[in-house]
């Protein structure tokens, strides 16, 4: 069974239900500090701040007052930074990989946020030099693998929840893309599977519009995180947080569980 | 893939949605219609007239004066004639086997209902018997499979299915109880391949806390008939109907339909 993590007083996993995570998805400054100002109004859990979006990634300082004027707005919210590298879904950037490790780094000593997404297909050596970073900036680490294409065998996506976990992350994430209805059951399954044998609490989503069906309620399987749209979607089949706070709401009911879901809930109490 | 099966212009599988049918378990003439008219105010699809919960049921007089009541207030509402057997979930009943295929008889034979609920855990004869009396009455026969303790496996509920196929029902059901959340993707999974295999359509319901979640998500694996509450529950699990319709309008959405869910839609349009 996995461990509480805790992020400003958020416990991610081991709650009674998922924490919902909105992504930033502007261009600039203006524009993300804007759609921050708008997400906040849904009563996100977390923030994701989708860094490939932003068009500066290359000027480190504009990234760093970004994240600092984000830390200021958002409160108690806690603030993902993630760069979702091309091949892995997110924006083509100008950065090379070596200015991606470092600009994780830099923004990790610069304490503006809470937790970063960093692929598990990248070099371990990377991957070590940031599990100290974020270690020793009391940064969580979420070690990811997407797959946009399909929805690779049960073995296969275990396999990377427990090489994400041997790698010291905090949270395990998979995002594959279902082609068949037999692909979210396959991924809920193994969704269970990992709750119940790994030590670190796991993200686990299908995209798409079959995969919808797993940001509604994957949680029941296990899944600590779902991501919602609350301005901008940032994947395929995220739902708008409204929707969802309904379904977590009426399936939380329908589990017998007795707290209701609102914005305003502490999880897991 | 199953036939689409009509009744009163309702199509039943092969809709966009699944047909919301919601129990009467009132133990007389009097409270049945009164819980009748409540539960029309909140737009179900079906009603399933549970008679095991009719104190006076051995006066077949009354019964079937009952039944012609519901159809006439009904209107175009179908209205399925149940008797839940004690050993399959239902309310201990004073009929012998031989009095309750009588009754479900009479009953086709006046046109009052639209379809019936056989258990298929009864002798073969008499399911033959009832389904040659429904053909002739045009009533429709779900043969059905209930399980109180615990899930089979998936074999052993796909037999279920496939036998009621062989038996000549219209629609199969079966409804488990899970013991843990695997059973319930267990029969998620299987309902797909119900669904991809057999000539007729399904039914499947997990129940209890575990099992409220096939009610809500069951149609999109191919569960054509889902049970709601309206006034009263007559399974464990069972949701309200409003939540039911807000869950599946939502999930709609998600997998990119574009109809959206009320209780004026005609269903497989």
């Amino acid at each position: 069974m996995a461990i509480n993590i805790e992020v400003r007083g958020k416990i991610i996993a081991g709650g009674k239900l998922p924490l919902i995570c909105a992504p930033l998805t502007g261009k600039n400054q203006a524009l993300v500090l804007d759609e921050l100002t708008g997400v906040l109004g849904k009563g996100p859990d977390l923030v994701e701040w989708r860094v490939d979006f932003f068009e500066h990634i290359t000027n480190v300082q504009e990234v760093m007052q970004t994240a600092v004027s984000i830390r200021q707005t958002a409160g108690d919210i806690p603030v993902l930074f993630t760069i979702r590298s091309a091949k892995e879904g997110g924006q083509p950037i100008a950065l090379s990989e070596k200015q991606v490790v470092d600009l994780y780094a830099a923004v990790c000593r610069s304490k503006s946020i809470d937790l970063i997404d960093f692929e598990l297909s990248n070099p371990r050596e990377q991957i070590h030099n940031l599990r100290k970073i974020t270690s020793e900036n009391a940064v969580k680490l979420i070690l990811s693998y997407h797959n946009f294409e399909f929805t690779p065998g049960p073995e296969s996506i275990s396999l990377k929840f427990r090489e994400a976990e041997r790698l010291g992350a905090d949270i395990a994430k998979a995002a594959v893309m279902p082609k068949k209805l037999e692909d979210v059951l396959t991924l809920l399954s193994l969704t269970l599977e990992a709750r119940d044998q790994l030590q670190i609490p796991v993200i686990s989503i299908a995209m798409g519009e079959y995969g919808s069906l797993t940001r509604m309620f994957g949680w029941v399987f296990g899944s600590v995180v779902t991501f919602a749209v609350a301005e901008n979607s940032s994947a395929p089949g995220q739902v708008p947080i409204e929707d969802l706070k309904t379904v977590l709401a009426v399936t939380q009911k329908g589990l017998g569980q007795s707290a209701c879901y609102s914005s305003k809930q502490s999880h897991g109490n």
